[in-house]
């Protein structure tokens, strides 16, 4: 019988799930994926259609000074400690549908489960819809999540918009947002009652794909080193005309130090450290480079993160290092923007053995990774809040509309967090 | 009583060079540099003006089929067979003043010398004052000597003015050009009467200023591979989330490309092979790409010079060989443009001996080295006409304002060539 009743518990879930996605997909389509701004109407009403849907189920819904969204049982919804489950509902402009999206869901999944299934809570749960997490509307990310713990600092509020250029306190206040909590670095929450934060995210890599594997439990956040813009300056001249022993070349002397650095990077992790590095943007200029000049400089980004700070020290060390060698073996000079440092924000321990538990309990094999991208989960668990977060196996990375996650891969991620939230752990995180 | 003489007979050419250059470059003269487009009003009154300062100095004026300027002591003018000094008095847009109106103004000077101090050729000589020798004006270079010597292709003669996209047969037509000869690859001149081609032109590189040296014999022209864009494909995807052994990174595949290259070319140095190695153009795609991104795939340009086509060749098969490996290891796959072929052009081994001997009679230290760039010589070198270079020292590289040379270093390189073309040679080139 039980294994009939699970199929059928199923079948609804897969319905009100899928229902969800696609109701959601087609109210903020746009020409290619989905646009969902931060803090902007199409934003404020994916928040309203969340709460139909969840008035329709019996939840209650509240929203915060900072216009996020609260679901959560009748009966939890005055209490003092309770643990949190969620994500965002902005979309980077063109997205994917499910970055976000999915875990705001997975929280509603559980609440309505919980209700008609009658299986309670080992603690209060509340579910929050956050507004703005992606930095492409206005350069910083982690918005809401920021405000709501009072740590948005002034230089992002006045974030100007990439499109009307206005400033980010202007759009938040728009939505109804308290600026002046905001601006006071006041939190619109008291953190202390949140015994742990929980999101569901998809993956944005290809791991889960590769292990064939349905969910796995994060172990933490990257942590990165970003240059937007190193120069490396050297010497222009003809290129058939300078000798090499004369050339001071600017792209040879970039190729060397990314070769170094890859190769570092190879025994790093045969060391058995976390590490990925990414140079996304180079170039020469394209006002005055030509197929016979010696450029007289080069631009390149790089992106180094790890779970590691020793790693991200390392690196740092080895990229200052390799730059002097290749300065002085080759008459260039690099010149480095501001370093962009981001500390890895490691998920609670306890949290993580638990939901790995959950997992086995639900005959899923455990698997345990870092996250690379950055999410809210960060904000919370630097804050001090007991963090855990669960992937989701998906297809084509994120960002873009070609995202592609199975609804029973999001429902077998999501009864890892329900089977969380409904066993009796024996821990106290706070 | 010698040595006083030659000091006037120096500041007589000194103050006849220098006039000729600066008002040319008064008369050429664009916001920066000057603008001396090939088949131009501008190009045409250039050798007008030149027209006027040759018969001054009773020197007699020709003009060719190609609207080319031919000067030559009266007495010369119907010679059959003769030695033929010259170069371009085009320029690339915002060039520099010395880029081939150096090479016509050293032959004039050898014609008014020689009348002047009734020093006779060994072999009657003409000057010849061509049309467009840049490729910055319709794409291909050397216009002029190859419509000279017939062998201005179908396709160069088609090519569409950079400005006004008109092509360039139209251009020509323009300035009275006999466009029915060049379309016919008709030559405009017998190149079997030419007994020899010299050519003056300031270096575009450093040697002669790093060796503090006036001026060089040239002993050929360089041959190149070119590619103008070399494709790397790989994958994109996000930053942090993708572990490296399922990267597919097509920036660090290129960096090591160059960087295997590079190493290549130092191998092939100390070889004792003459060769250069440039990539002057290289990025990733501006609309897409983001720090955050690996980039699905960068375009970079090749250009490899060599006086030899064996180290071209080995350079060839390095390039492909290196590619193909990188491929396999890395998951990427390199996209070849056509390769640009141009065969090195070797200097006349007599003429390079007879400049050298001529350079140890006049105390000059003897020098000999390659040219990097293309010059009307190698046209006339490919078409069998034993061809002489002399290079003039020249700070700050060629095709820009700051190109810098001293009138001082520009009489003694031309020196060379008029002890050349007075003294007796034994050597018969045809």
């Amino acid at each position: 019988m039980k294994a009939s009743v699970r199929t059928n518990e199923q079948k609804w879930e897969e319905g009100f799930v899928a229902r969800l996605f696609e109701e959601i997909a087609r109210r903020t389509a746009d020409d290619q994926g989905v646009s969902r701004p931060a803090y902007s109407e199409i934003e404020t009403e994916t928040l309203k259609y969340l709460e139909q849907c969840a008035r329709d189920e019996g939840l209650d819904v509240v929203y915060d000074r900072g216009r996020n969204a609260w679901f959560s049982l009748p009966e939890d919804t005055d209490a003092e400690d309770y643990v949190l489950v969620g994500s965002h509902v902005d979309s980077v402009p063109r997205g994917g549908n499910f970055d976000g999206l999915a875990g705001v869901l997975a929280g509603l999944v559980c609440l309505v489960k919980s209700r008609r299934e009658g299986r309670k809570f080992s603690r209060p749960v509340k579910v929050i819809a956050m507004r703005g997490e992606e930095s492409a509307w206005f350069g910083p990310c982690y918005i809401a999540s920021k405000a709501l713990l009072g740590v948005l600092e002034p230089g992002e509020q006045s974030a100007p918009h990439k499109g009307d250029g206005r400033p980010l306190i202007g759009h938040m206040a728009d939505t109804g947002v308290d600026v002046g909590a905001v601006r006071g670095a006041n939190p619109l929450v008291d953190h202390r009652h949140i015994l742990a934060y929980l999101e569901l995210h998809i993956e944005q890599g290809p791991m889960l794909v590769e292990k064939q594997l349905a969910a796995a439990v994060v172990s933490g956040i990257r942590g990165n080193i970003r240059h937007k813009r190193i120069a490396c300056i050297g010497e222009a001249g003809h290129s058939g005309a300078v000798p090499r022993a004369y050339r001071h070349d600017p792209v040879l002397a970039m190729a060397e130090l990314l070769n170094r650095l890859d190769e570092s990077w190879l025994t790093i992790l045969q060391k058995g450290d976390d590490l990925v590095l990414t140079c996304g943007m180079l170039g020469t200029d394209s006002e005055t480079h030509a197929l016979s000049r010696i450029p007289d400089s080069v631009g390149f980004s790089l992106d180094i993160r790890s779970q590691d700070t020793g790693a991200l020290d390392e690196m740092r060390d080895l990229l200052h290092q390799e730059a002097r060698y290749i300065e002085t073996d080759r008459g260039v000079k690099f010149q480095f923007d501001d370093e962009i440092f981001t500390a890895p924000a490691l998920c609670d321990e306890g949290i993580v053995e638990d939901l790995t538990g959950a997992q086995i309990r639900l005959c899923q094999k455990p698997f345990v990774m870092p996250s690379g991208g950055g999410h809210d989960a960060a904000v919370f668990a630097n804050a001090g809040v007991p963090t855990g977060m669960i992937f989701v196996r998906n297809r084509g990375g994120s960002h873009n509309p070609g995202e592609s996650m199975e609804i029973s891969d999001f429902l077998q991620a999501t009864g890892i967090i329900f089977e969380y939230l409904t066993s009796q752990s024996d821990r106290i995180y706070r």
